[in-house]
């Protein structure tokens, strides 16, 4: 496994699950750069001749969000925790020695900003790109960083192309538009998020007022029973298996067409998946961004790393493997570089992080009693890893109507799936004359990823001449196929009233990111059916106690798919295992991973489920 | 990777790729035990401690089709190859001394025949079922065994469940039933099937009388050219990527469904895709099949190695590793027991043959000189696995309408899929009062499969208990969930003017397959997008010449997911690495890979395409 991925490095990636081209450097990119203190070196710095420069305290593996995280919280408060104080105390200089390892050549994992065609005021997300005010931990680091928030738009009004058929979201709560699914009459007049609770509301008796903590309790505590289940926890259930029986046929394949999103749809553990979709998804929520683009964050913690709390991060370098002694405790790191995978070296830890998704984990060899240990095997496959593609079109001038396609959503069962506008220049506090405009063409997952993975290996789309392309020096430019693939079913989902034949205005740079290649494996995570998540969330932060090897970030954690989950899986470690005090500003009683459970209001009065048998079967 | 695997096989496994379960032990089933030279013991031969015992000239991993094959043709004819002659003379005995290696408790790989509720006329062909006289190889074979075959009926009018609208083929065609999908024009009226004919023959101007060496000159020699595709190389385009250019988004989610198969419709390599659909799915075809059960062939021909031809078959024993002194051509293999995982030993070999489909390949060590090899890589990874899931159920007696729904498949878009009816006891040549009928309930592939694979921890459904259910020993046996849900699924699916509501009689038994599962990681295998598939068919082979390692099974020939295609690349090794004279009855001119293209009649004055933009656009 680590050898086809270091093949792959090499050039010999066959398409299937990586993507051969080399990471984008945003770190280097000049709006970057041009920033005071943010420039930092990522070329690999490790010497591995030089023993002594490779004996550390805490060796976190990830400069994605996480290991940054562990990282900067650790440097700033080391000296609170007795643990780590210990082991500062036996270096000469009483100092606590920490170091950053990461496979690709920047850092910020799956939070990546690039600029197109120099629209520097509306940076491409092609990673996570929003956040909400319950991100406890998030918003308070980002005060702490001094960066400024504004909000993401949202539609309020969807348009849909599904089934070849054009509807608006409005339209089809008021029966205007009618969804050409064969639907049942409770399914009818519902958008997909009003389907979604719908589907929900039968399976479990829930009310709109319910908290986190007492959705935990349904979690760990609601059985299903009907003609097919016979008394069922919950998380022994597949979302796709439940809503089976409580949605036609027709009503799910209109929930996995109109959700935009596949991955909430797949078979995942239906307890998880309730609220999720409740709370992340079907519910108005108010979402926030970084106007000078998420990647500031990581790039921000990054130099105050490097510069200010002298932690280096090694860029461009591999762990190909990792063995502890326990009577010293000592774990031995075998690192490779990955521009020149003859270049290996070994540095030695107290203390090892592993920031990393499930896919990452496993790129590791697994030949090594970390990996061999059931424990840690169980608590890592509790997660299904998710693709998921993005691809930017930066276009000379908007060419579909503002009103109906204005921010985004806009969904379709087309492989596109769903798009985003996100502005022009001008719009986002850019030249007022400058029209510009960015639109996430294509923000797709599961299957749908593997229409434009076939795609990457064509010629690259090429700019006009007369246009400054900056953002395109890295390797992740599309393909022309894709962009006049994309662009054929954009002309399609943009058809309106007003504008039946669309016409793109000039095309002036595109990108992509694939974030199934390696390192990442996955867009996001989802936790398999049959696993408690809230104990596997406990667990696999500290799997073997005989070892200092921690595991931490976004796809083990309460909020998957979101930095908050990054977040508050590594605070969890670093109050838990090594007696910090809490982030400052965070209060005492959030939760960091999965709350106390409380059972709502006499909820054992009612009954456990009110599922009906579907009256309208064909 | 092959530590999850061997933790799997301890129970840690969860869920996702793997299942837990113990491999269905067929040989040792009564039907099988009391047919006379069939019994042998795969329980693990192996003695770790007696080196002696342990020196093999030929090893072959995997008792699946191509590794038994390679074995019964060697132990028959090792004598007509100079390189094995010289093998043998070194030894004292002047006997070659070869050996198979079997991860499970079973010999035939991915054809597996088991006996629901002792209907001994009517195997449940849990894995291959058919095979054509066109396999010419195989056809060989079963003469030279004495095997019976017999017509594997096939409906020439599917009954289809989509979209919530039963339809029938023929009224399909004829206009009567239209498919609830918003097809344009030319996609009107035609079925599934008629469709990708038509898309096909929309992407290259192809002939009905076209041989497989006229279509080998078109994977190899036409390119596509339109508004999106700038003059592609076929097999550089992905299946779903060209079919989005002749083919409506509606047009091509109604093959997705219909097609019964999802496998087919994936974004595959083009090129290979087309020939496929039109010669194995989209034109009649007469299919065989093995009537006691396609298992009695391989467990023959393992009876014939064990009992006659002095090969022995080690089971339950995983190889963990190898490594060649290429000094002295020795390859020093590293087997467990897959019951004791501490249990290991070595054995030493001059030959090996690797008779695997890509993910059991890669539960290897990877860590080896072997797949450390780049060319070994690139070749292993031109293939994608397609998981694929059959549920057999037995019922007292038919109960639904056996005109309609005669033989199969029946289609539908729910997770069943594809339903086959393989008749009663009565009708395949048993007791004539016996009417217990097996239903291949569910054919299930991709992401279908994750539908049913969640179900697989509860309840396991329990017989009736006045019914001799005499297949259930093994651990395959469906749980109640799978059944129930199944069976909902049917009620709709059976439904026909004379039977509005039809009601299942006495389910008897329940027996399901995953071949997700390791050490398979596959049901079949699908090329992909940018290999030429013809090379890699032939370096795959033997990709490092300076060892004697062999790669051979269907996952790699010309006729993926066949028996024929396993034999077929065996048999290519065998003659042209080692000298074997062809097997007997195989015309010299047969080809075992893929044919020499011939071009097809004056093609090239044709358009290498004659694709035109689509004119119904939404």
């Amino acid at each position: 496994m680590l050898v086809r991925a270091a093949l792959r490095h090499q050039g010999i990636d066959p398409f299937l699950s990586g993507r051969l081209r080399p990471m984008v450097m945003n770190m280097m990119s000049p709006r970057i750069e041009k920033a005071p203190g943010l420039a930092i070196d990522l070329s690999v710095k490790l010497d591995f001749k030089n023993a002594a420069a490779t004996d550390y305290d805490v060796v976190i593996v990830g400069a994605g969000m996480s290991g940054l995280y562990t990282a900067w919280r650790l440097a700033q408060s080391w000296q609170q925790s007795p643990k780590l104080q210990k082991l500062a105390a036996a270096r000469a200089d009483n100092q606590l020695r920490i170091a950053i390892l990461e496979w690709s050549d920047r850092v910020g994992g799956r939070i990546d900003s690039y600029i197109l065609d120099g629209m520097t005021h509306v940076p491409a997300e092609l990673g996570g790109m929003r956040f909400t005010t319950s991100h406890q931990v998030l918003m308070q680091v980002i005060n702490m960083m001094n960066m400024a928030t504004e909000p993401f738009p949202m539609t309020d009004n969807s348009q849909f192309l599904l089934r070849g058929k054009r509807m608006d979201e409005a339209a089809i709560s008021n029966g205007t538009d009618i969804p050409p699914y064969g639907l049942t009459p409770p399914e009818q007049k519902q958008t997909p998020n009003q389907l979604f609770n719908y589907a929900i509301s039968q399976i479990c008796d829930y009310q709109q007022n319910w908290s986190d903590a007492n959705w935990q309790w349904v979690k760990q505590n609601v059985t299903f029973s009907d003609a097919v289940y016979q008394n069922l926890n919950l998380y022994d259930i597949g979302f796709w298996n439940i809503l089976y029986r409580v949605l036609s046929n027709e009503g799910y394949d209109y929930v996995w067409d109109g959700g935009g999103y596949n991955s909430n749809t797949i078979n995942w553990n239906a307890a998880e998946a309730m609220p999720y979709m409740l709370t992340d998804f079907s519910q108005p929520t108010n979402f926030l961004r970084i106007p000078t683009g998420f990647h500031t964050l990581p790039a921000a913690m990054a130099a105050q790393l490097v510069n200010q709390l002298n932690v280096p991060i090694y860029g461009k370098c591999r762990v190909v493997r990792f063995d502890t002694d326990t009577s010293s405790g000592t774990t031995t790191v075998l690192v490779e570089n990955t521009d020149d995978p003859s270049q290996r070296g070994t540095l030695t830890t107290q203390v090892l992080f592993l920031a990393m998704p499930r896919h990452s984990l496993e790129l590791i060899d697994q030949d090594c009693d970390f990996f061999l240990n059931e424990t840690v095997q169980y608590n890592i496959q509790a997660v299904i890893p998710q693709p998921a593609y993005k691809l930017f079109l930066a276009y000379s001038s908007r060419w579909w109507n503002p009103e109906l396609f204005k921010a985004g959503p806009t969904i379709t069962d087309q492989p596109l799936r769903m798009t985003y506008d996100f502005g022009t220049e001008a719009e986002r506090g850019g030249d007022p004359n400058d029209q510009r405009v960015l639109l996430l063409a294509s923000y797709a997952d599961m299957q749908a990823t593997s229409f434009w993975g076939v795609l990457e290996r064509d010629t690259v789309f090429t700019s006009p001449p007369n246009w400054n392309q900056t953002g395109a020096e890295g390797g992740a430019d599309a393909t022309g196929t894709m962009t006049r693939m994309a662009q054929g079913m954009l002309q399609q989902v943009f058809v309106s009233p007003d504008n039946p034949n669309p016409t793109p205005t000039t095309l002036l740079a595109a990108h992509y990111q694939d974030w199934s290649q390696d390192p990442y494996g996955a867009g996001f995570h989802a936790w398999a059916a049959h696993y408690k998540a809230w104990e596997v969330m406990q667990n696999v932060r500290w799997p073997m106690r005989d070892r200092n090897i921690f595991i931490c970030g976004e796809a083990y954690s309460n909020a998957q798919g979101w930095v908050e989950g990054a977040y508050c899986t590594a605070e969890s470690i670093l109050e838990e295992f090594f007696g910090l005090p809490r982030l400052t500003g965070v209060p005492a009683d959030y939760p960091l991973l999965s709350p106390t459970p409380v059972e709502p209001g006499n909820y054992e009065a009612n009954p456990t489920y009110r599922y009906k048998e579907m009256q309208y079967v064909y």
